[in-house]
């Protein structure tokens, strides 16, 4: 930590770029399961982790985010998932912020811890059984001297306000993003109000990410910049979408399109969407850009290398990457090498090679949320009748 | 090497799953550069190459490649790729060879050695320059102390020829691919014809791999197999295609293709894709089962599940991955949890989310080849000027 | 005319069916000129508006709006449109009349008269000038006995409201229905606030038609009746939408589709797309339902069949069409005759057998209108460097 | 007749154009069932016929066929169709012949008379009976004195011979087409085994029709071509394919897949795929160039407006729309004047507003035909319980 600028000063400055999504990317390289989509892997491959830390760090990225997403107590015991019987929240915590000031250590990234929605509230446990779920986490964070906070993937504003208020406890410096679009949250609260009572918490950084794409995510930043201006609030923006395109999600985003999580690979952005968006994103005035769920490192390179003129710099890994697609003027067949060029990359429309498939899907929209009791967590796993039940709910 | 079964044999008893392709995957990561998608990455990066290495071996692997794809002296030195000046053939494939052997010795998979289409060949270089370039590589496999060698991407029959009999010269078992679809190879060689002339050469496993996505390659296997049955071959059959669908691509495939290399995004097949690729080769009596660009861990591990009866054992990889999404019982929204079943994901059609983009791409098909001296090759960088003298002719 | 019941009177009853657009019927036939879109036919082939005006009263329709579209001087000598040069607004008018009364009194119809936006407006001249052209119109309509009168195809209130207030001149009652979508009016107006504003002029009837596709008239709509609600005015509703999918259009409709008009074939609306909207629109109370441009007569018949229960009648068509696909059951082939049911035809989702193509495209979105000089109207035909400098400019 | 040039003098001067199809256009107006798509609209309702046949004569028609498909005895008693029970197959067919000359004569027509497939034949009746119902048929064309007779819409070439030998006793030039694609008849006779077989049965003017789009049907006309070519048969060629597009298509085209025949609206030609069409055929050495099913009036003015030059004339039609749009140069918005060039619409990709579906649907492929008892014919209507067991064999 020591002589490395804090998180703040550094937007204060400029641009700070995130990471990318850990639990999609290390699902398929192997390290994770999809459905629980718990961190063990940074205690039994912490090779995997190390790397996949050190890829982002070549593309660009300034913060390491130690690998710790559902890491809470309950999230771990949930519905079967029997990572709970050989680790702990703490053993987990403790061992993804020692992968992450490794790699830090590397460049010049800073460390963030990161806690998220948690079992406990949607099963409607009250404020204080839930703060003690965000505490075992942060106590960790503290212990291995993170540089900095970030409460995400919070679904409600209520649970977010909690966890914000027991992160501001540490004293460390806190960012905040909801999984919410321009729709609201999920007790229907408005983007734009959602950012306010973020800020009012105490958070220093405040946005959105995950569960949609970075055009629907840059549109509820619009509205999260507007509230914040209304409301006299002088805080840093920061949004970290999703690599998949989801124009046709509804209001949970990307969870309720049918393609979750197995089949959405059609709908993965090209290193050019990235250049957009980023693009967007920074004449927008947000200054902590980053990624989530589908994010390569070759993603957030594309990131670095759009904003390469603002930050007067590029990353290591660019020497495997020029500008725009220029390495082609290596290639062997010559109409490749005419593909070298801004104009070509940026206009094209890439073809989706399916023509079974279709542009949109029609999403999930079972409008359940905190307070349904269909939502409740426990421990025992999911039996093959409870799902051949719902399987009949949905089509009804 | 000592106790381990060989290839031929392993072939004999049942079925052996292939690795995916290291260029594309290592691209994404940061470590190989588009154009001249050579392998240095094995002496600068190791711990990357490694790393990918392992994630195949627990996805299911029975084979680990040394990634000197393109590693020939005149391909490093082609068309300003300076790698050249730093390293040597033989520097990055001893390299290689020593991360393929650990990383094999984790597991049970055996180490190839592979080859391919030279830079020599299509500027008119003859039969013994173009051979002393294989020799070369060959030279280092023998020294290393592979298990076999794989003859592959070669676009032209004669070529190839040339490669399988200066590598039968180590009495190593030898296997070839030509990077074809049904159509023959680019002088108009059929493919039927190619698969003889294969095996005619000394290959002991012939096939088909990459340039094409897996339905296209099955029906060049479907020749292979007509054309080695009808001149009584009884050879080994073997398949690696890319984890990209490639419907709308011409003789030439997906580098025809506008998209390539740095729009393919939608075109990436879902792992279910896999296991119908996987489940079809196996049924047509294919017994080398892999992939090529675009193929990540999971994909392989898809291929492993398929066949998982077959083979009577399920990768490592596979503790992180239940059979069919079956590991979405653990997730927190019941309506995920109702999408855990084989048939919710084999009869999905994915969506693009994306609008705006066609299922087809017109594909490039200048008609050149081995023969045209637009395609020579050269020390010296591609200019500017060049560049916009090729995309007048494409428009012409 | 006598003994008929009255528009208003029958939409106090029940629902009404209008027609389907003229021009672009008889543009397909061979009658009508895409680019002026003047109405010459009806005195140039009688039969060919006679034989469409009794299609669509076989189909359902309960008017026979006089074709008499675009119908104004100033319009019929327009850019080289020598139309003016043999023909007259009056000439064109009292034929069209004629037409219509011929073929209504084969049923039960009625006969509408209408007026539409004038390039007189556009060009900039006044209110005088502008009623002056509406009354040559309406005198016609009048000394040929119509039933009612319809002010259509505006897309700025103010001209509209000039128009109520000359139709209302005629003692008839005044229907009225802009060419506008949710965005409002061109210059600016709300698509509630234009509602409240045609009312208040004079029109019993008030609603939008042309430019969008069903749902997004229907979307319109809303905004409509709630502001109808919230102004207290007691008015029917009408909507006549296009028979052309336009989910991709912006602010001016589908004429900012690159496809329009020539290309629009893959966005038809199938019969079943019309049974669709028709129940929405009826639900929401609208009793005016009709179509517009590209509405044929069997899509007329499929808004009749919708509303067969509540109308009580079925159309003298529909001894040629049995409801939802039944006729199939006396096809030749078994699998065809299997189509035969509601359910398959609701739920079917119709390829286009266009892989090369989109399903959206990027709308022209010039944001010019009436007050911009460009948009002024001219007797000169335009020349070919008038076109090649607006080719330039829109791709600027 | 009289002084008229014959078809096959007109063959060998230049280029004869077609018509559309008259089932499907006259469905959408209303006159014709969609199921059994029988004639009796001739005796019904002649003034509709009448009409649509003016419509192709000024669109460039050379050729107005009565409008007797499917007229045959056994055809009118189908399943249900009690068209038999008030009209004859003689009556049909003499009423319709009536028409056609009718309009003939307002230009320089010829009159052709068809024949097509019979229940009789799928029943598996035999020659003496299948030929008995053609000749009822023929006798009235014979009487009705038509310029040359047509045997068309045969997917069995035995059937089809039938046709002609007894056609050829008239005496009359016989032009035939089989409903086949580049696949063959439904006994596996190869396209060009059929056209080889046409010729030598009598036939002049051989080729495909129907059930394919025209880039499938020129496809298979490659075939007849080079068929015909082999066997030294110096006949005339004669293309009239579907205004929908089918690359989707199996063995039985159009019927086969999921949107015939209500919903294939999105596959309709635009008048620009028909320039593509007619300047393919004609450069082929095809000289009867028309349409079947979906070609309307504006699908053959475009097929003559692309061979004007050729032809040394423009249909009547055609003052109604200038050549590739230029008639856009007199439309108000100056943006889509813009679009008034052959450029422009030539290039253009027209999206389908559809984002919900897709660009290919899967062909039903039942495999069955003649010979089948599933297909033969009866008189009374189709039970519901039947098609539920259809739809149940369907789903298996």
């Amino acid at each position: 930590m020591s002589g490395k600028k804090g998180i703040l000063e550094r937007l204060d400055e400029g641009v700070v770029i995130g990471d990318g999504g850990f639990v999609f990317a290390l699902e398929k390289r192997g390290y994770v399961k999809a459905g629980p989509w718990t961190p063990e892997a940074s205690v039994e491959n912490p090779e995997a982790v190390r790397q996949l830390h050190r890829e982002f760090l070549r593309a660009g990225s300034d913060v390491m985010q130690a690998f710790t997403f559902y890491a809470s107590d309950d999230k771990l015991a949930n519905r079967g998932n029997y990572a709970s019987e050989k680790l702990t929240c703490a053993g987990i915590n403790s061992a993804s912020c020692a992968l992450a000031h490794e790699v830090a250590a590397e460049g010049d990234a800073l460390v963030a811890g990161g806690i998220s929605q948690t079992p406990s509230y949607l099963s409607g446990a009250g404020k204080e059984a839930v703060q003690a779920q965000f505490k075992t986490q942060l106590d960790e964070f503290v212990k291995n001297k993170v540089d900095f906070l970030v409460c995400e993937y919070f679904e409600h504003i209520e649970e977010m306000e909690w966890a914000i208020e027991e992160a501001c406890k540490t004293g460390l410096p806190v960012g905040s993003t909801m999984c919410i679009g321009p729709e609201g949250d999920l007790h229907g609260v408005s983007t734009g109000d959602c950012a306010v009572r973020m800020a009012n918490a105490g958070s220093k950084i405040v946005g959105v990410h995950c569960h949609f794409d970075p055009m629907t995510l840059l549109d509820a930043m619009q509205l999260v910049k507007e509230g914040l201006a209304k409301a006299n609030l002088n805080v840093h923006m920061m949004v970290q979408p999703l690599a998949y395109l989801t124009p046709d999600a509804s209001k949970q985003g990307f969870i309720d399109l049918p393609e979750f999580p197995f089949s959405l690979e059609p709908r993965i952005l090209t290193r050019w969407d990235c250049h957009a968006y980023a693009r967007r994103a920074y004449d927008m005035g947000i200054r902590y850009i980053g990624g989530c769920c589908g994010f390569e490192p070759y993603h957030i390179r594309a990131v670095a290398e759009e904003l390469a003129e603002e930050r007067g710099k590029l990353p290591e890994g660019h020497n495997k990457h020029d500008m725009w697609g220029d390495g082609l003027k290596m290639h062997t067949k010559p109409w490749v090498r005419a593909r070298a060029s801004r104009e070509y990359w940026e206009t094209l429309k890439p073809a989706s090679g399916r023509p079974y498939c279709s542009a949109y899907s029609k999403s999930d929209a079972w409008g359940v949320t905190q307070g349904d009791e269909i939502l409740h967590q426990r421990k025992e796993a999911t039996e093959d009748s409870e799902i051949a039940a719902l399987q009949k709910f949905e089509k009804a």
